[in-house]
């Protein structure tokens, strides 16, 4: 080791999903959105000036500040955007988790969050889920440093109802609660609706699934006033221009569109339960999935067996080689399509080797 | 202060220049380049596939990493990229700043510096500039835990000679040296040349300045392989996927077109060098920049008087109400015809009021 060495932070990075690109791959292994963006968001782009792209863009990002204001109605000043919600979420861990008390979040779940306590030397501990791979509630009313609770949950997808989520937020008023909903546009209910009620909530969520926009890298927070003014703070302290003029255009055109919004999402959610009956047709077990992908184990062969043949059909899903859940495959939703192939892929290889 | 507030993160965040965007504006605040990007950065964008966007981007940001490599000379694993220097220089900091002893940068600088340290914890001292503005070699020959210079120094815009930094460089192996060239292009010689020779040395770059686009947000750093390494497992750790769809094409095509690069660059140094003496002829004094800018004082008349004058007629600079600094403009240098125009109300104010 040189001696330049012993001041570096070392760190166990989050290990991302593969991005193969191969002609006719079908790919099902990050959550992707099987649909493009908005039509709006390809002319945007378009249109975007390049000569603009010579002068810095508005580091308050104010046009996607105020879309994603009106959209959910609520101020400007309670809307926090960054470079995906994974910036947003490592900016939150940094400017709220700063208690010598462990922060909370389940044993499975989304893999980043650990990394950011470790990075940010942030104690935490890591309740772990029931048997049937539910968040326990009493788990989380306790004395804590910060509460992180993915909405639904990931790589599981299971929902957890509002009035839990109110329990630990309305039991932990010392601490800043974030409610990660990613994936809960895809039929889940958002806790945003209690952020009248309670200034320690910060409700996440991302373009990069429900928006078609992964490729764009924009995410968001939502809180009170106060809240966000001090993730601004930090944010300013780290990068005064997180997002670049083609994410300001291309993701304002994205929240305008509402109807194609809604369009794509209802599309991937009667995939989803088309592809629920059919799993459950081959004999796959899997958990109730409020988010656009299924968890899912089959009692005759092994996850990983399945990964691999898969892969060698070109067919890319996701699975995680860590306790509890080394049996499961995460498969994400993609279109009608796409999921009809991997079935019946599923149903050949099965038939033939059970 | 709400119970939730004391595990808060306070920060005083870096004050980004003002953003005005008026019509017939002189805007020579923010050191951005006048002219646009290559022409090759319009027509990737426009030819940018939307439907593209819907996937993650290249966490590895493989093509504009490999087309830094091979403008440099460099392999690959030399490179890391990031949105903006700004957040390479963050990553930086927290990832090789984590000693207990104080990293060292002059009193007067890029004023984020001291932001980075403040946020992440890191102690630091500044040793003044000598009477002349200069970086003093010998008060950066002591036990500290890591340097920054920015060569050349912001806001004075002068350089420092390579063998000094290289003094410096080898003088504390066991740090690591990071040589901040956001403005090296403009005329100044770039210690890239070093990298065969020091591991602890860390050159970071911009796309802001030279190769006009500060809005796409993209900066680099180039070092030894395992310097790059820690870096990137930092930022595996924090976001993987920080440059988007549009910053890595657009990125991609500037690089590519060196003759647009030397033709823009060298119209803005005969425009600086002819700026210095007007300057010179209105009684100004100023030091011997050798970046996009000129930091200039007048014997007669307060630099806040001009600074609010110059506003008035729609012409921004940067005024930096600080010790020392406190009656000198920093001046970008833009087009010809905007030079131009700020020297006429220069000379008539001047000329009016003295």
């Amino acid at each position: 080791m040189a001696a330049w060495e012993k001041n570096v932070r070392k760190t166990i990075p989050y290990t991302p999903g593969e991005q193969p690109d191969r002609p006719n791959m079908i790919k099902l292994n990050t959550n992707e959105n099987p649909y493009p963006p908005a039509p709006g968001v390809t002319k945007a782009l378009q249109e975007l000036d390049a000569d603009r792209l010579r002068r810095y863009p508005d580091p308050a990002a104010r046009v996607l500040v105020q879309a994603l204001a009106d959209y959910y109605g609520v101020t400007n000043q309670q809307v926090f955007v960054g470079v995906g919600s994974d910036d947003v979420l490592a900016m939150s861990f940094l400017t709220f988790f700063n208690s010598e008390k462990p922060i909370l979040f389940p044993d499975i779940t989304y893999s980043f969050y650990d990394v950011w306590a470790e990075l940010f030397r942030i104690p935490y501990e890591r309740p772990p889920l029931d048997s049937e791979f539910k968040i326990r509630t009493k788990d989380y009313l306790r004395e804590c440093g910060g509460i992180v609770i993915p909405n639904p949950n990931a790589p599981t997808g299971i929902e957890k109802n509002l009035a839990e989520l109110e329990e630990m937020i309305a039991g932990n008023p010392e601490v800043i609660v974030i409610i990660d909903e990613a994936y809960i546009d895809f039929g889940g209910t958002s806790a945003l609706s209690l952020l009248p009620k309670y200034e320690n909530l910060l409700v996440v969520q991302t373009f990069s699934k429900s928006r078609s926009l992964a490729g764009m890298r924009i995410g968001y927070a939502i809180g009170n006033e106060r809240l966000i003014g001090y993730l601004n703070e930090a944010k300013y302290s780290f990068n005064s221009y997180t997002m670049n003029g083609a994410a300001l255009a291309a993701g304002t055109e994205a929240i305008k569109d509402d109807a194609y919004f809604r369009e794509t999402l209802q599309k991937i959610i009667n995939t989803r339960e088309w592809t629920k009956q059919e799993l459950h047709r081959l004999g796959f077990s899997f958990l109730d999935s409020k988010s656009n992908f299924i968890f899912a184990s089959h009692p005759k062969c092994p996850a990983e067996e399945l990964f691999q043949a898969l892969k060698q059909a070109d067919i890319y899903v996701r699975f995680f080689n860590k306790p509890r859940i080394n049996n499961y495959l995460r498969i994400s939703i993609g279109t009608e399509q796409e999921m009809g192939a991997l079935i019946r892929f599923l149903e050949h290889y099965l038939g033939e080797n059970l």
